[in-house]
């Protein structure tokens, strides 16, 4: 253990982590973002006033996380439209700023529906723009919901799986506020467990390369006064055999139509552990992270990123959105890297997936399919 | 994978890795090591002419691994005695230079008692510093054959064990020339395949908190021209799952007389992944990592350290000896951290143990209490 001392704000609830607001100063109407890639040692907003501002942002991963960018994009439209830029140029701009980010594309689509549908029925500009806005607001209010019922639905698991309490939880990446506009998925689930006095410690894996735990995860638990601990991702094993883990929470980047779960590399090492362990492993996500056209974990096309991210410490991309910064080099010259962004968990290796709508246990691509029907009938209703 | 080129020396064997060497330049003899804190940008020789500046070059880590230290302790003794300093004073300096390092207060041992003995027998004090001088050689050339020895039985039981050649092998931390006075424990094997044709690939793990893999690992097998590609720690899941791996190769900090193997951390999660997909997990060191006084893995004591070396990037003990060189903070202030330097494998989970003497497979404490008798009669004859 370190000799540090931890220095949780004892007795006061954070204020919600500005991660993300629509402000109107005189000025005119902004979009505030808190600057990701300046965590945890600075807390710095930055503003932006039109939509290639906030495509900058996205581009230097000040503002990431799959939705949270798309309510960042619906955000955007509604700017271009409300200072009266060119809502459709905004549009385009906005959700191509990162291309494999599906949700980024979403929401920039929902904006710009409800702007034209407004245009259409005859609103003039600032009724239209007002139309942009309203609906960037809902899809930020959904994603808070949704991270709400998450929490309450997880924290109900954990208490029927683990009726001792004392949760001892391991995650890993960052799954909290900064990637949702509520206070996160398996993030969430633990903050809840904390709240109620339930959790005994948060085990936060570092997740090499990009130390997304290290960097954004114990930054929000400190925040919120929890019990954390840090590791480098190759003690959690340690832990398992010591029996020091009472489960295991993890966010998703994709669900296959059977169950397979896409997610941060390292994700599939721990439902490994977590299974030789007799240690519960459940995911939490809501269900738009479902991509029923992917009917399996080997259809899942697994992005190769950049071997600096391994071989470079703190390289980051350029903010002109071209190239890298260049880190402190850690390997020789020539070295070539196998580097996934993420892995691929098959359902039998994960106890539960806890969505918006409920939990699917077991795993199965029947418990999937229901869960994402309940859902798509109450988003039509 | 990355985009950058290998550029392996192709069609030459490197010299031998000049980790260290006693040399005899007219301004009398000198102990000259590879400073290991500044691979793999930079090989530079440190030249110690007497035991302090040893006990500097250790205390910073420019010389390290368990065999190699033993060694120069060796080395440092007949230094002092050469050079006409007091022998007693100099061994007793860099017995303690680190006190954890069991083979540093041995090698010390046994070349302070060969110029006692020598003394004792009447020789003058440059026949007793040659005594000394001679004690250290013979520890280095055992080291060097125990070396060369591992690597033959290691090859030999990967050859019966995967019969298709062209093996792909995962290995953890650094094993190679770096520690040893020869070539090493496991990465000793992999090299061994390679010269033979039978190496398709080595993967390497970066080996966080320190990156011995990234840094060391990744230096030796570029510099031997072998097929290697780093990955994060978190990568070595997704290559199991995808069938790149045919074993695992680490080596041994201390073995318990059960067969447990206490390893640099992050070696207990790949003895669980290689079990869930089949993949042999094979152990090399010599018989004298063996602690017959350790019964069991519950009976190893785990070295915990500093957090810093997980919430600073680069962080290492300043030259002083006396603290840390801070490096880029990359998680809150405060935070605490679970930081073991090693895990314990029970000998369930490990396919062979490779010694100079022999294998032992199925890993058992009868096993293991065999082939230490053989070679503590080959010690004593």
């Amino acid at each position: 253990m370190a000799d540090q001392d931890a220095q949780p704000r004892l007795g006061t609830e954070p204020s919600a982590l500005p991660v993300l607001r629509w402000d109107e100063p005189p000025e005119g109407p902004v979009l505030v973002l808190l600057d990701q890639t300046r965590l945890p040692a600075e807390e710095v907003e930055l503003v932006c006033t039109d939509a290639p501002a906030l495509v900058r942002a996205i581009q230097t991963l000040a503002v990431r996380g799959a939705p949270l960018l798309g309510i960042a994009g619906a955000y955007g439209v509604a700017l271009a439209a409300v200072r009266g830029y060119d809502v459709s140029e905004a549009a385009d701009l906005l959700a191509s700023a990162r291309p494999t980010a599906v949700n980024l594309a979403h929401g920039v689509r929902r904006a710009a529906h409800a702007h034209a549908a407004a245009a259409a029925a005859g609103a003039d500009p600032e009724r239209a723009a007002a139309a942009a806005l309203a609906e960037a607001r809902a899809l930020h209010r959904e994603d808070a919901e949704a991270s709400a019922r998450m929490a309450r639905h997880g924290l109900a698991l954990l208490d029927e799986m683990l009726p001792a309490g004392g949760h001892r939880l391991l995650t890993h990446c960052n799954t909290g506020a900064l990637v949702s506009g509520g206070e996160g998925t398996a993030f969430a689930v633990a903050l809840a467990a904390h709240r109620q006095g339930r959790l005994a410690r948060l085990w936060v894996d570092e997740t090499r390369p990009l130390l997304q735990g290290s960097r954004l995860t114990a930054y929000e638990a400190a925040r919120h006064g929890m019990a954390y601990h840090l590791l480098t991702d190759n003690a959690a094993g340690s832990l398992f055999a010591a029996g020091q883990v009472d489960a295991v929470l993890i966010g998703a980047d994709r669900i296959a139509a059977d169950g397979s779960v896409a997610n941060k590399v390292g994700s599939y090492p721990l439902a490994v552990l977590a299974k030789y362990h007799h240690v519960p492993f459940v995911v939490v996500a809501p269900t738009t992270t479902v991509d029923a056209g992917t009917p399996d974990g080997a259809s899942i096309v697994v992005e190769q990123r950049s071997g600096r991210e391994v071989t470079e410490l703190t390289s980051r991309p350029d903010a002109s959105g071209g190239g890298e910064v260049p880190g402190l080099v850690v390997a020789p010259l020539g070295t070539q890297v196998y580097n996934p962004a993420f892995d691929i968990t098959p359902p039998e290796l994960i106890t539960a997936i806890v969505t918006e709508e409920g939990v699917i246990s077991p795993v199965t691509g029947a418990g999937v399919a229901q869960l994402c029907a309940r859902s798509s009938q109450i988003t039509i209703s």
